[in-house]
């Protein structure tokens, strides 16, 4: 069960002290021109080591495709990839052999497999995502000629929250600082306020948004695999994310449906909708508006304090992770949500073309 | 794309105004002891018509078991049912036809397929989620023998919450009043909002809380197909879901590791933790503590008021829906929830065990 | 696992004598024009009792479509459909629900699920043949604006084996006798052997084969989907079948590669193939010429004679079969055959387009 | 669509003169063994070079597992690995570039995909069954504890054919020669043929035939995928695979049921058959006795032969294949086909395992 997608369909594997994380993706439409420098691009926006307020691990995570290119074009035939592995310490890890860390999935992949790699915390590192960033990449370089852009960007951190909405942002800036916020002084803020929990050897949660443009109408299936319901699934299998809503999501709870429907326009003789509460789906299927969401992470687990704890046995004991973390896992999963967007729209854009002979 | 799970899987069939919804339980264990009536009472606590706050619609919605089942337990092959339409005003939805309500499905149906079944919402009506109780009600029925028990409640009505956890309430209550909620001071006040949305023509959104007990530790994939991602997607999959989250959710986001680890201690020989901040899931596998989790649901799209849209060739419409509506989804959509999430956790219990030779 | 095809993909459901055999349809591409007299049509030549020299059981076998459909055109939702089971005859068949059958599924079932409905063989009963014959009429009605034909007949009968090979032959005369070959003498000795075989209480296989034309080039995927793999599978599915081979199958590992090729040439401006020895398939996939393959069949399993069996405690038994049942299972399998094809062809088909944006 | 299996599952990738062919594993049970030394072995017995009758191209096919293995067991989690290509003469294919070799893929790739790498035949070399040996062979791994055993061999090479059945040769001293034969007079003129056949430029197709023993009755799914009808589809997605028959097979169809039908008795106690007609399958489940079946070859389309083609304008072209080819695939193919038929048997031992709660 590593593999995510119907149709453009990634299957990931490796873990954090392993040799490689890679993949195989499967599914990429064949004649799009592979831009190498814009994956290697991709890449490196999750990449260890890129500012102060991100892990100091250093891992150049060099990605070389395998197959499934020729002569700078996609052929149709699976891309596999790996990036090795390379800056381990894996000794860091061995008083967790035999021991639970908090909040993490020590204890659940004991119970599920009976054996465990504890190193670095193996297959739930997010390392892992590496994978996800290669296949969204491509999905990325697929969706272009489409029109499709995608884009996700900090919009909380902790008790600090971007004010308005997407709109109310250039999102090209989000990457012109280390948190990954399209506002100045917020980002600033955000800053400030990592860099303290850091010094304090806590973590500290917050919220991604996303967003999608130039989606045409009728992605989506209607039923359970809505395009939003896919959505939430690539989400919430990113690490540490606990929540997911789309267009008005919770606080649309809260609401009237007078005060919550779109109702439908004509704008320059074109169908259209003159709010969009809807999030771009409607019956789980897109409009054609802006798609939006947002996603809940909580606060990485591993602190730079003593934590109590238990060992395999029962006993008691007291952790304190050495190792180099991230006091905040939104800058490094900015580009994570980007690539399960794209990877979501691309296979359901290849899927919507079997609906019609 | 109308199946649901890997193993236990439903396919589901059925448009409010044909001749029947209904569907395919596939991967039902064999030998599971059938009980015909808590299939039905499943069934009946979706039915329309059930109290004043839901639609006045009449139907009695009898599910028949064509297959899978043999001198009273299941037999391993699947399980096909229907359940036959009866009380349809196919008329009421004849204005329809040609035009586009706000916010349903209307026009992302027909942008998608070019054809669209208009009478009652064909297809995205919610009429299609009687095909998950009855696969719901199946899960629940395997999982009772192995202690596993679900829960659902309405926790949110528009701006009326109720306090605390699901912890401060006995959850058996929940059927005991109209909006499913276990505190009848609640449930009054949400009773009282609903009747008067419904008087204004008005509808109102409001979240579902669900809670799982028994679950025994180890299920859950790790990467793409997590527990929780699994229940969100099931979850964003059921009509009007706007979103999911677990454990501590959005409101984790805004704290601190130290404040969210759920520390492991030892009570009475056994590990366990402190605190849930998790929902029972770590790593994407639960751990054994209770599993819980909210969804968000918007209000109704139809209105029983005026409302301006247009038709599918652009004009100006004015449209009022007849027909018998729900001014809230969520005290119908409570045994969804629980249906759904019946489903996924049967569904991970019978992968786990592919885990291991 | 009750489900074929990855895109048009059919889920089957029902027992020989349950309440009824059906299933669930998913990706019917939207827009297909539904010709109800055809589907029908298709269904009566699988029905028992339409000739001499098949099963005497009376079954009207009548379908009804009970969704997906909207003013004569497929929507592109899924399509559920049931047949009622009538003519059952349970209490023939008391005396198995604790004894083994000579290579029937009786013992593998019971060993598999610890249950089984021993009724007329339960799951295992072709009578599951129904809902194949019903997806594949839909298949068909999709294929055919696109020009695909498909045929399937009776080639062989015991020793019988009809000379030559399809392009001898007229396949619009397939139906035109019981045994469904095309040739009027070869179909009049099948006719006598099947006859004298019944009259001893005995059974006959044989081979039916298949072939489809106007195939464009491009379908089938090139490594474990080949579509004479997903053929082959589909074929291999159906009661009763030993053996599939295409092109020149087994007889081609006689020879040498000088003798096998398949030349290019170019005929009237276009690529083509001077020979067909890769029966229309190269590399897993179509190459524009005729698709043409063989499945053997052995004979069926329940004799009207007496047989030495044992029981469920490993007593020995003396059975005799009473019910009526088919002397030669092939006249009743072309339409089986042809259904399978239709639907992957069409399910590649769909695919297919899923290769470029 | 480069995923084979349910639940033990390969997706594989790499072309022949890519960098690499690799796969990943998923659904490994956790805790098996892991012995790399017969992992490697398996791997060895495909290989170019090994003897005078396979191809003399030098490629040592060293494999790596990169992901998935622990202190020298299986973890669960999926087992990446990658072959690197070495012993590449790319320039002998550059008059492929444009023109279509007969009964290769060339042309039909090109048809699809509308590009594809002409290297060595890119994806449709049979130089993926790299990716299939070392599933295959993790596959022996996990089966052997359960006495599960697996042997393929050269069973006929053109009109050469083993005399008898399996149960005549001790299937032990298959390897014991290069054509892997387990009769030592039969493999000597299957030898003198492929050497004859291989100094005349030309090439000779064949029968491998396959055996499982210490098979648990209850594996294969009833219906579409059933245990031979997966079987038939593994065989079918190995290159120059074109036919597949189990039990009696294609013979079978010419006999009575009176002469087919496997009779129960009893054993030592324990039910099982009087003879083995229907190869250790009944009703799509394995009833516990040997499982057998026939695999047909083409000869090898790539002759040391001028020969007439035609180019992508529809020129005509003559074409002699430079590189080093296997005169007959048989030899090499025989590991394949074991592994190919292990991932079958693992995957449906443990989907069986979902059946029961």
């Amino acid at each position: 069960m590593n593999s995510f997608g119907h149709i453009f369909r990634l299957t990931s594997f490796g873990e954090s002290h392993g040799k490689a994380v890679g993949g195989v993706i499967d599914g990429m439409p064949a004649g799009v021109k592979i831009d190498m420098d814009f994956i290697q691009r991709e890449l490196d926006r999750r990449r260890p080591g890129q500012s102060d307020i991100v892990t100091a691990r250093q891992e150049s995570d060099r990605v070389e495709l395998l197959s499934g290119v020729f002569e700078g074009r996609s052929t149709g035939t699976p891309i596999g990839f790996a990036v090795y592995n390379q800056d381990q310490h894996s000794a860091d890890y061995d008083m967790l052999r035999n021991c639970y860390r908090p909040s993490h999935a020590d204890y659940t992949y004991t119970q599920k497999y009976g054996i465990r790699d504890h190193r670095g915390g193996g297959r739930s590192s997010a390392r892992e995502t590496i994978a996800r960033c290669v296949a969204g990449a491509l999905a990325k370089l697929a969706l272009r000629p489409l029109g499709i852009e995608i884009h996700a960007y900090t919009s909380q951190v902790g008790g600090i929250v971007l004010p308005g909405t997407y709109t109310d942002y250039d999102l090209s800036q989000t990457d012109s600082n280390s948190v990954r916020c399209p506002d100045e002084e917020t980002a600033r803020q955000m800053i400030d306020l990592i860099s303290e929990v850091k010094a304090a050897g806590d973590t500290i949660g917050g919220v991604i948004t996303g967003v999608a443009r130039g989606i045409p109408a009728g992605l989506g299936e209607p039923v359970f695999h809505k395009l939003h319901a896919d959505l939430g699934a690539a989400m919430l299998g990113i690490n540490a994310v606990k929540g997911f809503e789309y267009g008005m999501g919770f606080a649309g709870a809260a609401h009237r449906g007078s005060e919550m429907n779109d109702a439908f326009i004509v704008r320059d003789g074109v169908v259209t909708t003159a709010t969009n509460h809807s999030g771009g789906i409607q019956g789980g299927i897109s409009n054609g508006q802006d798609i939006c969401f947002r996603v809940a992470f909580k606060p990485v687990a591993t602190l730079l304090q003593e934590v109590d704890t238990v060992d395999a046995e029962g006993n008691p004991v007291v952790l304190k992770a050495r190792g180099r973390h991230d006091p905040c896992v939104l800058p490094r999963a900015v580009p994570v949500v980007e690539a399960m967007t794209a990877m979501v729209l691309l296979d359901h854009y290849l899927l919507n073309k079997t609906h019609h002979i």
